[in-house]
């Protein structure tokens, strides 16, 4: 075996936040020196926790979530008490801190809260007991994204085939998520059981992250990965060389309707047109039946500077020329093929459908 | 009036080729600089025509043949002899000499070829009087591009209304051709008669001609426009702010079907799917009515590294990744609403109103 087919075995999963051997520690893969460097972070101290993710080290919602699960539980491991009140009190102020370091981030909030929970139930017991089932509770909170990942996955492969030429715009992989990830789930299910795919990954201007994160993350999976730009998305579809488009979701409304990153309704009409199936993978959290449709759906406009000069050597248009960059856009549900969940997979009518996918949620587990 | 007001009405018509006042020297604008440096070039000798084409100094098909028609005959009033025969052998060393700067873009031996054309047609006159008719022709090359972009600039403006949205892909404006340009000639010709347009130019990625170029000449131009990443024009469209989508062309098949930037047919797709219509403006050169269809035009195919690395300050995918990088892509003429060229609008059926162009072209002259 040469060395670059070791590399690649090595790494088939990627390490994007795990709790430390000593658990006194949280290691993160540095997402902002990816692609260039995989540097491997070792989290100790509160500011370390903010830092990291104040500053997009660890990214993606579920990835934060877990990264602060863990960060909370080894800093409670450290507070020097029996008493139990002084340790609330105390787990209480790392909580708030971590908490502001994204305050918008749900996933942050949801995590720390619930580690919070885990304090609240177990008052009577000693802190050196609560200090272990913080612990605990940190990796059921990985666990459970893991499978809920995995879930996602066998839905999602089981409308694939071998060999098959997979379109996937931005980002929803392992770095996001844990272990399989959510659009990208199937494929790394896929490769496990020896299937394989080709895979184009769109660049997914304005922030890159099909380049910098999905076609990494493939690549270091094994995973056959071709890099386009967005516009090439048309020629590839009608080169024939696409049998299915996998996509993440940041939002979807009850009727179906999906908000995602922008450009992510392009991919849909072109797979309409070139009669390409278009899937929308991710977690029932992210269902909105309140949301009734996407026209309900608020859109992010971010930075004219996204555009016009970030990444770049110098700025590609005059500092004057007004830019539009909204970070999202909706699909509409009649563009999309199905919806899978890791409760099943919806096809419309969805109003239908995602009704049937939360009657299942309340009464049913996830499949093995 | 502010300064800004008045440095835009001084750039509204941007000189990017021009014979010096002295008529030995041509003047251009270093298109490598743009935007961020708007530096004018004062070429006088073989080594600076050779340097300032072969590095994209000057660019655009229509653009290069002109400056190379104003260097040979800046060149050839150097020239200094009265002897035909040595002026000739002369005239042909600098001929071939450009020629060989880039060898591909047809314009410029076409333009050459023209030039020589005038030395042959008169040898029975004096090396002075050819050097005066030189610079004659060279003034008709680029006094006819002129035309020939004014009158596609007139039949485009009869498709559009004044406050019209218009969004537009890659460059096709004055800068790559003769003062108003193809694509961007009706909205250059409809701001001098006062109407009004707001633009939406797609950045054209890889090599980002949208961002560096035409929302720059827009810009100067006084015409409303905003950058947008190209993933981004299904959303503006959805949003109801396109009435038209303007484009250029670097191949017309016989049918319609048409080769322009990679993205093009993106567009076309995107316009159909929002029932907005589609319009192709190009001189009757662009069209090959011995190229059947679009399936015989072959696609470039161009390096990775304009997709990883070029204009970065750092790459932005692993060197590994395997990239597709075709430099066109195919709209089918099924998605094109009509054809503009200088001898009028050709619709569908293309194979019919193609050659009714041409029949135009045979007999009749330019609109005045």
């Amino acid at each position: 075996m040469d060395n670059r087919a070791a590399d690649l075995k090595a790494v088939t999963h990627i390490d994007n936040v795990r709790l430390g051997g000593d658990g006194k520690s949280v290691v993160i893969i540095d997402q902002t020196k990816l692609p260039n460097a995989a540097e491997y972070l070792t989290l100790r101290t509160a500011e370390d926790f903010y830092n990291a993710i104040f500053e997009l080290k660890v990214r993606g919602a579920p990835a934060i979530g877990i990264c602060a699960a863990y960060g909370i539980a080894v800093l409670a491991s450290q507070i020097d008490t029996e008493d139990y009140s002084i340790f609330l009190e105390k787990f209480r102020k790392y909580k708030e801190y971590l908490n502001s370091s994204r305050p918008t981030a749900v996933n942050l909030s949801w995590a720390l809260n619930r580690m919070e929970q885990t304090v609240l139930r177990h008052q009577d017991e000693s802190t050196a007991q609560i200090k272990d089932l913080l612990l605990k509770e940190s990796r059921s909170i990985q666990e459970e994204d893991m499978q809920m990942c995995r879930a996602i996955s066998e839905y999602g492969l089981s409308l694939l085939k071998d060999g098959d030429g997979i379109l996937t715009h931005c980002n929803a992989g392992p770095l996001a998520t844990s272990r399989y990830g959510t659009a990208l789930g199937p494929l790394f299910l896929g490769k496990e059981q020896g299937m394989t795919f080709h895979v184009f990954a769109d660049e997914t201007r304005p922030l890159l992250q099909g380049a910098r994160l999905t076609s990494y993350e493939l690549y270091k999976g094994g995973i056959d990965v071709t890099l386009i730009c967005d516009n090439m998305a048309g020629i590839v579809m009608k080169n024939g060389w696409v049998q299915a488009c996998l996509v993440g979701c940041d939002r979807i409304a009850a009727n179906g309707d999906t908000a995602n990153k922008i450009g992510t309704s392009v991919v849909a009409v072109l797979a309409d047109y070139y009669k390409i199936p278009f899937y929308v993978l991710g977690p029932t959290s992210t269902i909105d039946m309140n949301c009734p449709t996407g026209e309900d759906i608020r859109i992010e406009l971010r930075s004219p500077e996204e555009i016009r000069s970030k990444f770049y050597a110098e700025p590609m248009a005059l500092e004057e020329i007004p830019c539009y960059n909204p970070a999202f856009d909706v699909t509409p549900a009649g563009l999309i093929t199905a919806i899978i969940t890791e409760y099943g997979i919806a096809r419309a009518p969805y109003e239908e459908s995602l009704k049937e996918i939360f009657r299942k949620k309340k009464t049913g587990a996830l499949p093995d």
